[in-house]
């Protein structure tokens, strides 16, 4: 059983290297390990019709898609306006985040905390007792903000709901480069055609050249490569495996 | 002068979470200090159809592209056929690099060492003494190995060439939260429609709630626009200025 994700970075903070991104870095590894396959990681500005466009991509195109970013009170946070208008929906306020606002603030209310209570038309809130604001989901999209801590959080509170068979990883180090192991590479691959084979040639490592990651959903099929992969190595080329 | 860029990552290893991409957020910084406007950031697997039209798409949107990852001699370096069959052109064996790794290799030369002399055709070869190996340029795609610490050489070889006006940049950091900021900042947007204004919560600071950037090209017009927003915040909202 497979399940594809897309992801969706948003904020010209990450464009303008002013922040590093480690929300899909943290995205990408979670999935990976819930056996979801991550298919592109999309970084794109504040920008209503850029975002329109990349939701309504990633809505067609990935299984499950989540987004990072813009979902505050000021006016560069514009992704829910705009993943309403990718999705062709309306920008509705919600009864139950607008109740939970008005609650919290009181007195101090105003259009920018009530702007927190926008939401695309049709959206299902996520709510978990830890948490103290739902998380937004509108069709397959999960709409996730900026902020590490939170979006860390919030997706921790969901990610039992996107588990898939997992992947089976085997790690080969090897101390020859990768013009040396390549040809055993491809006959590798001619034998196991659906094998996921990654070669990750590192730089200055006393210890290893080569790092070579050998993956499927089938662990006895990615056993069976590293098997064969092993037969076809120069014996002295293997540092170690895992 | 203003100048737009792409920057395409190839590699499962990023989008499977077992390597963080740091190539992105370096090009991000390095370029900003350029004054050169990053506009995508785009992650995709090492398969030759999506980076085909990534790469078509990409030379179209930008006036630069740079991609990282994928260049070497393996099985899963497709970056160079995708690149090539995205702007529609063959694969070749560039003379000049082929020269360099048979006289590096000598006898040891073979079919995976010279895949890494195929480019697209009609490439250009940026060569620069203090590197060995040429920087690959077609059409306004620059190509970039995925190794952080050779791009970055590379990236260094070449960055003078594209230079454009600076973006200027004016911080100010806030006591107060976006909530009760946001009416100020949309009313300075008002009167500066054409001000880069970025508005980024912390959590758990102990010195400020809200970090803003001003930007602009326009050095005059960003210390306009950042005397209007000190005159409508609250005095004692402000922490510093820099």
């Amino acid at each position: 059983l497979d399940r594809s994700a897309g992801i969706i970075v948003i904020g010209n903070e990450i464009l303008s290297g002013k922040v590093v991104d480690t929300n899909s870095p943290f995205l990408a590894r979670e999935l990976r390990r819930l056996g979801v396959t991550v298919r592109r990681i999309l970084t794109i500005p504040d920008e209503l019709d850029v975002i329109a466009a990349a939701a309504a991509e990633f809505h067609r195109d990935y299984d499950v898609v989540f987004t990072s970013g813009g979902v505050g009170p000021t006016h560069d946070d514009v992704t829910i306006e705009g993943i309403a208008r990718g999705l062709g929906r309306r920008v509705v306020r919600h009864p139950a985040i607008e109740g939970k606002i008005r609650e919290y603030y009181g007195g101090n209310v105003n259009e920018a905390r009530l702007k927190m209570a926008e939401v695309p038309e049709g959206t299902e809130l996520i709510v978990d007792g830890r948490l103290g604001f739902p998380t937004i989901k509108c069709e397959n999209l999960y709409i996730l903000p900026g902020i590490p801590e939170i979006l860390e959080q919030k997706f921790e509170a969901i990610r039992d709901r996107f588990a898939v068979s997992p992947y089976y990883l085997r790690v080969v180090y090897t101390r020859e480069g990768e013009g040396t192991i390549a040809e055993h590479l491809n006959a590798t691959l001619g034998a196991f055609p659906d094998l996921l084979l990654g070669s990750y040639p590192k730089i200055g490592d006393p210890e290893y050249a080569v790092k070579l990651t050998l993956e499927s959903k089938d662990e006895g099929y990615v056993a069976r490569a590293l098997a064969h992969l092993l037969s076809l190595l120069p014996p002295d080329a293997v540092v170690r495996t895992e």
